[in-house]
């Protein structure tokens, strides 16, 4: 299977992107073709006021792909806007998308309520989903792991795909949605920077406590002698998610069913658990830190790669739509 | 100054379009630095669901402008959709221009109700005066050729450059309008392919005979011995356009005024100008026929100098984005 996802050069990855890495890692381990990039003109379609750290932030987020486990000998890791050709199909399809339709894709409204203290009312912003189209189709997709709330951005592509199909022969396929696990915030809400609930992947120690120690858990559990259940907490959750191993969940669950653990002890457990998941990937940063050339190879070679691939569709894509010269 | 303009490829060129290229043909040869393109991608905005003939349409008109006085040494000739380098520069425009912005461009809700037969509401169409500005701030235009209903792109285009240059810092310059001269149809009303009253410029004589002797001229001519007045008669304009002679227009002015010549005879005098005009005109649009590789070499050669002009201004915009990867 052909697969590809990016993330936006937002700064620093927290928990919950770890989580869907975790994922990418997990489908570029197994066999498949795997795109990653670092989305930076996604990022402009929201933060164009604000460029400054555009370029370092989208060093960083390769260096913690890298960290994290995305291995560029198994994986096309690329920056979008080094690959022109995401943008001159952007602009094909552009031709054959309704605006009726980009109206209604529910991101839309609810970004624009969201970030009203931006100027987001822009033809950019609108075309966003467009560009995620051209984004995956470029690579040939079979799957795109995505997050629930941009499952609609698939169907619109979809959509896009059976139109262009339509109207200049079959030249794309539609992709398939790959669900990626979400994790929530510590504070139960929506993982999200401007709630202040993430924490970020080369968090210390200390400042980790700071986050976790204060999570709510089961509401059952009021006192230490109220038995709880585990499915209701959302530490519970982080525990699965950061690899708490089996006899530990075991010993986790059947403590907080009968009430002989607090959530104290278990929040404990998972601070091992989740410095031993971080330590590695902590030192990984470091290490591509003081070797910054290793990163830009990556970047470099990546590049390379996507941009030979997006030849070939585009190549395919300009005789479909009859522009040859 | 730099110069740049273009056309759509919809076919053949008629003869308002050849007033048009008249002037730019006087401005390649007053040493000015001038890029013409032929405009495929402008055409998809509104011709999506027909691209048959969008490659056999793009040498056609280069055809028709090396024919008509277009010099492959003095100006650069090119296709935009080579160049995707302008897909790209759209891209990071459509970032920064409001919506709003967009549906007030007269031409827009004008040729959404002219047009209304075809699904043109989309992205693409709704990105055409963006797509525009792209164009010419590839190249650095100082001037920029366009007809009066063109005008208003021009000033969105310079809305643009203070926006892009206040957000990222001086990049590019205000290109100025230059109005160029238009021809009416043969009825009087606007020139439009749609309207039948257009005159292809391969037209033979015999008709082109029968689109011109029905031409409306001055109403107080009722009669032959009414006198008339130049001025109020669109043939005169015709004349003016076709190069008839200082000697005859004097003669005809003569003529009109105090009755002593026909509507009939002016318009053989008009027939004689358009002939002596485009007799050239056919001789090398035969000679490109017959020729088509040399069309192919300045497609090729024009493509390769406009797409190094287009890298250099995109080095500079990615460095002002801050996209540097």
């Amino acid at each position: 299977m052909r697969v590809l996802s990016g993330m936006r050069p937002t700064g620093k990855l927290h928990i919950g992107n770890l989580i869907v890495l975790d994922n990418w890692i997990t489908l570029q381990n197994s066999g498949n073709k795997t795109f990653f990039f670092v989305a930076d003109w996604h990022m402009l379609t929201t933060g164009y006021e604000n460029v400054s750290n555009l370029s370092e932030f989208t060093t960083t987020l390769v260096r913690e792909y890298l960290a994290a486990g995305l291995n560029p000998e198994k994986s096309t890791i690329f920056v979008q806007s080094a690959i022109k050709e995401h943008a001159e199909l952007y602009l094909l399809l552009s031709m054959i998308v309704p605006l009726g339709r980009l109206e209604r894709v529910p991101t839309y409204k609810e970004q624009l309520r969201e970030l009203k203290e931006r100027n987001i009312s822009t033809l950019g912003f609108l075309g966003y989903p467009v560009l995620q189209a051209a984004d995956i189709l470029m690579y040939n997709a079979d799957g795109v792991p995505v997050s629930e709330d941009q499952a609609f951005h698939l169907e619109l592509t979809r959509e896009i795909v059976r139109r262009f199909n339509s109207l200049y022969g079959r030249t794309f396929k539609e992709p398939k949605t790959l669900l990626t696990p979400k994790l929530l915030g510590t504070d139960g809400r929506k993982m999200s920077k401007s709630y202040g609930n993430t924490i970020n992947i080369d968090t210390n120690t200390r400042e980790m406590e700071k986050m976790i120690m204060p999570m709510k858990t089961d509401p059952a559990r009021k006192r230490r002698t109220d038995p709880g259940t585990p499915e209701k907490c959302n530490v519970w959750n982080y525990h699965l998610s950061f690899g708490t191993s089996k006899e530990k969940l075991d010993e986790i669950r059947h403590g907080c069913t009968h009430a002989t653990i607090g959530c104290v002890d278990c929040k404990r457990i998972l601070l091992e658990s989740m410095k031993r998941r971080l330590e590695p990937i902590w030192e990984k940063i470091e290490y591509f830190k003081t070797h910054p050339k290793d990163v830009k190879d990556v970047i470099f070679e990546g590049n390379k790669r996507a941009r030979v691939a997006a030849q070939e569709t585009m190549k395919k894509v300009k005789s479909a739509v009859n522009l040859v010269h």
